[in-house]
């Protein structure tokens, strides 16, 4: 998935995209960043979805790499790590909305988003540059 | 990743987008359709990336079960059979999109698509209508 040789053969947009964040736990990571102000290994562990310690690290690792998000030592607790979005990472707003507008139309379970589901609605642009501009 | 109960346990949006057509082959598929008119097993097999027998039956029949795609007889060749999106997977236009967007930004090797975003930046909204409304 992030054989390097893999994303040199093809030079398709959706692939690069795919390669660089299109993992479930890759989004996972962003999505706590992104949409829940979550900021620590520990919090991202808590995520409901159950994510394990090794994919979690390995995750961190890889959106680290791909300049997504940034490590910074926690200035409350020298001992401890806290991570945010890069500008690359926060533009990628736009895509997980249009993942949250479609499932919106088509899962009936959907429901713990609604919140934001209603805030998109509300003004779609201003919510998208809100989430680009500052995560925290 | 495709585990009824996780997706149960968790009513995100993120989580349910990524559930259904999140993972780098099924967004392939969806991709050959969408953006390159492409119709049939053999057709898909043909992609660059080289996605292999066993998975591309796999993802095509998750696919078809998520209400993504549908599968018909070819009617100039009874024995074979042709792919293309439902109203449901046609919605995930936008989500595209805005991956090839990202991309644009990000990644300097990207060049097979120019054309896509070249379109996408004449005027999103007629491109984007044009496939969700007819993608042969």
């Amino acid at each position: 998935m992030r054989n390097e040789d893999k994303k040199r053969r093809s030079g398709c947009p959706v692939t690069f995209g795919l390669d660089t964040f299109g993992d479930r736990w890759s989004l996972l990571v962003i999505r706590e960043i992104l949409l829940r102000g979550k900021k620590t290994y520990g919090e991202f562990l808590e995520a409901e979805e159950g994510i394990s310690t090794n994919i979690l690290a390995d995750r961190l690792k890889h959106l680290e790499a791909e300049g997504i998000i940034e490590k910074s030592q926690d200035p409350e607790n020298r001992r401890s790590f806290t991570y945010s979005l890069t500008q690359k990472g926060r533009d990628l707003a736009p895509v997980i909305l249009e993942i949250i507008i479609w499932s919106g139309l088509y899962d009936e379970r959907s429901n713990a988003s609604k919140t934001v589901l209603k805030k998109i609605n509300k003004g779609r642009e201003g919510f998208e540059a809100a989430l680009r501009a500052d995560q925290t």
